[in-house]
């Protein structure tokens, strides 16, 4: 991020300092990746207090920007801060054990989420290329995976094969918990991936996704493993859960809110009948963490714009019997919605 | 967890109710698990609130057991505690956006997490054995992984293959990004795998874990693939890490506190004049965690009993040359350390 973005937060949050420890923010400003230390925005400058274990690392990729490092822990953060009165803290990711100690310490406390989030929620081009590598390579993994579905193997040696393939095409890690749900399973949304094997006729509904430099995608297909005759119901449920999901596509615009957005793909399932199994929301934002700024929800009041990347996944369950989820990410350009999904099928595939 | 454990719990924190947000602690009290959801401990009993992605699948491992499963979210975990006036909330974990949300609301927050880690820090027989688990599969598949290691793979690829093992042999994810460095990259501590190929003489240092039921395996190793000749310095200081681990694992006894369990291994490496390069603790906690309870390093108060998990990682780094570290995953038992790792070597190995 550029000295003039960081100077913008930091008039936003209207704080002495900022005062930065969750990973996925001292990223966000450092670029950095590590699972500890702190970031202290101030006045003059932009620090990352860094252990032993990360500061040769920092060093060398801060070199020549705006953001000096300086060896140490918490103390040596607090020693940044030791004339400010107000710190800037996200509220949302700051543990309160960290607050009470700050103010015991006689600092006030000011949440500087909002002006974080501001700057968070519209992307740069450097972010969205970032999201689109994380989904090309998502959507390749898919493809060298599903011929390799067979018969008795268990969703975790499918979700194995994806995460390997993911990894191998220079994925850093997965974006979360890999959902492989066989069958009956697909009817929990967020179904724990197990020892169940795969059977003649199942279902198949798989949510993945990986990052690249912290970047995450987030993509679900469901699919048929091989067509046993039984599944007319699903097959009718899968043609309104894609319709729901590719009018997001086309109806969708800069200007909606986020619930307006949601009641597209809503009040498409409702038309059907459908409405009541789909039980949860249809997106949410997508960046350094999975789920993010802003959300696609009958609760979300966030006015969509150009640079927002966000999750279109309508779907819907019906307990113990099947469950249908479609999921593209997305971003918002020229006031209307773009896929960063190319390469593999919405419609239905049987395998 | 037994009704009578939780009870204990219930009765240490001294509050009108447990609430609990964060997944490890959920699924510490439920067994469940979920990535969202609420758990409430009450004089009257345990409940988990599950949102429509989880309510099946909770009502289906729950029942029977000692909790009752209640359709909801935030609402509906409100409502549980309407007449509660002191909530124990974990103060480490809970973000101080929810904490104010609670006070706004009039309950007053008293930290439950010291109860919760007097019970979390002694595992049970289950929980010793799945940790096991996660180890054994861990050694396996890098015993999988070593032959396959070729010139010219990248950090990526190895980190992919050996996560894939991992996957493969039933563990449900790792318990932490996967480290792989190659060559000087060992020398970060925490170095962040990436597209570094592998050459003939490198220094491959691997830290790695894997999850079983959400328990947590911690290992790592350092070998030399291929041994060009030009490695004695990093041999001889290999032997002295080597022999810091071990006098751990003989030395360090029960009623010992972290902080001697820590200089055991550091005053090993001051003798060969090498304490100074090793720039991190002994070990810590492993459990639902990867990092936990107790803390063994120069600050480490608790003392260590039977029961407790932790890692013994002596390690050490001289930038831009090498680094070394030889992890196991321990316990305690009948007063002296046991590891859980049984099929890799701890001595060097040239690939």
């Amino acid at each position: 991020m550029s000295e003039t973005e960081k100077r913008k937060i930091y008039r936003e949050a209207g704080a002495d300092a900022l005062f930065l420890e969750a990973d996925h923010l001292r990223r966000y400003l450092t670029g950095f990746y590590s699972t500890d230390g702190y970031v202290v925005l101030k006045e003059d400058g932009c620090f990352f207090v860094a252990d032993p274990r990360y500061f040769e690392a920092a060093e060398k990729a801060l070199k020549g920007t705006d953001t000096q490092v300086v060896a140490g822990a918490y103390p040596q953060a607090l020693e940044l801060v030791q004339n400010c009165k107000t710190l800037g803290v996200p509220f949302p990711f700051l543990p309160l054990s960290a607050a009470e100690d700050l103010r015991g310490r006689g600092f006030a406390l000011t949440d500087c989420m909002p002006a974080l989030k501001k700057a968070m929620e519209y992307k740069s081009e450097r972010e969205i290329a970032l999201i689109q590598k994380a989904c090309d390579i998502a959507e390749d993994a898919l493809l060298l995976l599903l011929p390799r579905l067979k018969e008795g193997m268990t969703e975790n040696e499918a979700a194995a094969l994806l995460e390997y393939e993911m990894r191998r095409l220079g994925a850093s890690g997965t974006s979360f918990d890999t959902i492989v749900a066989f069958g009956a399973n697909s009817s929990v949304p967020h179904h724990e991936t197990g020892q169940t094997r795969l059977e003649y006729g199942d279902i198949v509904l798989i949510d993945f996704g990986c990052k690249v430099e912290g970047y995450c995608s987030d993509c679900t297909r469901t699919f048929l493993f091989g067509d046993d005759g039984k599944h007319e119901e699903f097959k009718k449920a899968y043609a309104e859960v894609l319709q729901a999901h590719e009018l997001v596509k086309t109806s969708v615009k800069a200007g909606m809110t986020g619930k307006e957005a949601d009641e597209v793909a809503r009040g498409s399932l409702r038309k059907a009948g459908l409405d009541g199994y789909f039980t949860h929301s249809l997106g949410h934002g997508i960046g350094l963490m999975i789920h993010e700024y802003p959300t696609l929800s009958p609760r979300g009041e966030e006015v969509l714009a150009d640079g927002m990347v966000f999750s279109d996944e309508p779907g819907v369950y019906l307990t113990g019997k099947y469950g249908i989820r479609i999921e593209d990410s997305c971003y918002m350009k020229d006031g209307r919605v773009h896929s960063f999904m190319h390469k593999t099928e919405r419609g239905l595939v049987i395998l």
